[in-house]
C-alpha cells in the first residue's frame, strides 16, 4: 500500500490533504514523468525504478522520489513504482481525465501550427474553438475545425464549457482577448503573445516566449565561452575577450 | 556607481565574480526584464523604479530587485535604475550583443511557424539556416530562407558559425538531429520535440513541450474546481466530488 491516491482513505481524510498543495516546479515535472510512464507502459513495463523513471523522465532520482512523495507514491522497496498505478494518481492530480476544451485565439503561422499540433489531443485536450479578428481567416477549416469570428468567442466559451484559452495573438491584441476569455469565465490562459497579460486573482496564466527560451540558451552559450576563453584564468580578463 | 558592469572595474577583478554564477530561475528572468525595459526606453523612459519595472515584467519587486543584485545593478535610492545602463547590462550577460547563429531542423506546422517568427530577429538572434528529411520541402522558401537538406547540417554548422540548433522534427527524428547538431559543434539546442534529449556534458537543451504547459494548466483548473466543489467543506469529500 505504498501507492494510494490521496483522499481515497475513508474516515482518513483529514489525515493527508486530498488535493496536495504540491510546489510549481514539481506540478512542472508532473507531465514529463506522465510521459516517460506511457512510453514505459507502451513497451509493456509494469513496474519502474525511482532510478529508471528519473532517467526516462531527465531528472534526478532524488527530486524523483520527493515529487512523487507529495502524492503519497513512495514505491516498494526492491520492485520500485507500479506503471499504471502510477499513471492514474499523475492523471488525477492533473484533472487530464476531464478532457477539457480549449479555445484557440489567433491563428497566424503559430495559431495555425498549435490548431494542427497532434500533442494536445492526445495528451487530454480538445481544441473546440478556433478564433480570429482577421475576416480573411474566418471561415476556413484548419484540422478539420471552421475558424470564427474574435466576436462569438464570448458565447462559445459558455455554451462550448471552455476553460483553457490560448492566445496565439499579436502583442497589442493579447490584453484585449484575455479580457474576454476571463468575462466569459476562462480560469486558465496559455499565452504565446510576448507580453505580460494583467488578470484577476484566481485566474492562471502560463506564458510561452520562444525568444525567452533562445536567450536563456545564450546566456549559457556566452558563460561557456568565457570559461572557454581563459580556462582556470582571470575571470575578469575571460569577460572582456567575450563580451567586447 | 550603484550601476556597473561586473568585472569591468580594472584592479578588482577578483571581488566580485565576473561572470556571475546566476541562479537558474534568474537566468530565466532577465529576458522578461529585458522586454520590460525596451517598452520603458522606447516610451521615453529613462529611469524606472523597482516596483514599476517589477510590475512590467509581472514579477514582484523584492524577487526583481534581487535578481538585479546578481549583476551588481542596486539602482539609486529615490531614482531607481537607469533604464539604458540595465539594458547594457543585461544584454551583455545573456550574450545578446552576438547575433547569435541559429539553425532551425524540422520545417512540418510548428517549424513553419517558427521560421516566420519575427521575434527571433528583433531579440539578438540570426536564424542562417533550415533543414528538413523530407525531401518535398528541400529547396522551398520560408521568410526569405531555402529549406536545406538534413544531410547537410553539419557542414552548415561548422561553415555558418552556428552555435544554437532549434529542434521542431517529431519525436522519433528528434535524438538523432541532436547527435549531427552536437558532433558538429552546436552547444546548445532548442528542442520543440516531445521527448528528452540525451547530449553530453557541456551542451545545453531547453525543452518547449505545449502539451505541458496544457497540463500544468489543467493542475490549476482541476485545483480550483476542487476548491470551489464544497467551499471551505471536506477536502476528501471534494476531491471525490470532482475527480470520478
Amino acid at each position: 500500500m505504498s501507492q494510494q491516491r490521496q483522499g481515497n482513505t475513508p474516515g482518513n481524510a483529514g489525515a493527508v490533504p486530498a488535493f496536495p498543495d504540491l510546489p510549481e516546479a514539481t506540478i512542472a515535472r508532473l507531465p514529463e514523468y506522465l510521459r516517460a510512464l506511457h512510453h514505459l507502459a507502451e513497451s509493456g513495463s509494469e513496474t519502474v525504478s525511482s532510478e529508471g523513471l528519473a532517467t526516462a523522465a531527465g531528472v534526478n532520482s532524488a527530486k524523483l522520489r520527493k515529487d512523487l512523495s507529495h502524492l503519497g507514491s513512495y514505491g516498494t522497496r526492491g520492485v520500485g513504482y507500479d506503471v499504471a498505478l502510477l499513471i492514474d494518481q499523475i492523471e488525477y492530480i492533473l484533472g487530464l481525465d476531464q478532457r477539457r476544451a480549449v479555445a484557440l485565439v489567433g491563428v497566424g503561422n503559430l495559431g495555425h501550427a498549435l490548431a494542427g499540433y497532434d500533442g494536445f489531443a492526445s495528451r487530454g485536450f480538445r481544441i473546440v474553438g478556433l478564433f480570429d479578428a482577421d475576416v480573411e481567416r474566418v471561415g476556413k477549416t484548419i484540422n478539420g475545425l471552421p475558424v470564427r469570428h474574435i466576436d462569438e468567442l464570448g458565447r462559445a466559451v459558455v455554451e462550448e464549457g471552455i476553460t483553457i484559452g490560448v492566445i496565439a495573438t499579436p502583442a497589442g491584441a493579447a490584453q484585449g482577448v484575455a479580457d474576454e476569455l476571463v468575462a466569459a469565465g476562462v480560469t486558465s490562459i496559455l499565452n504565446f503573445a510576448p507580453c505580460v497579460l494583467s488578470v484577476p486573482a484566481g485566474v492562471d496564466v502560463r506564458k510561452v516566449d520562444l525568444a525567452i527560451e533562445l536567450q536563456i540558451l545564450s546566456f549559457h552559450e556566452h558563460r561557456k565561452a568565457s570559461l572557454t576563453a581563459l580556462p582556470g584564468g582571470r575571470v575578469g580578463g575571460n569577460q572582456e575577450a567575450v563580451g567586447s
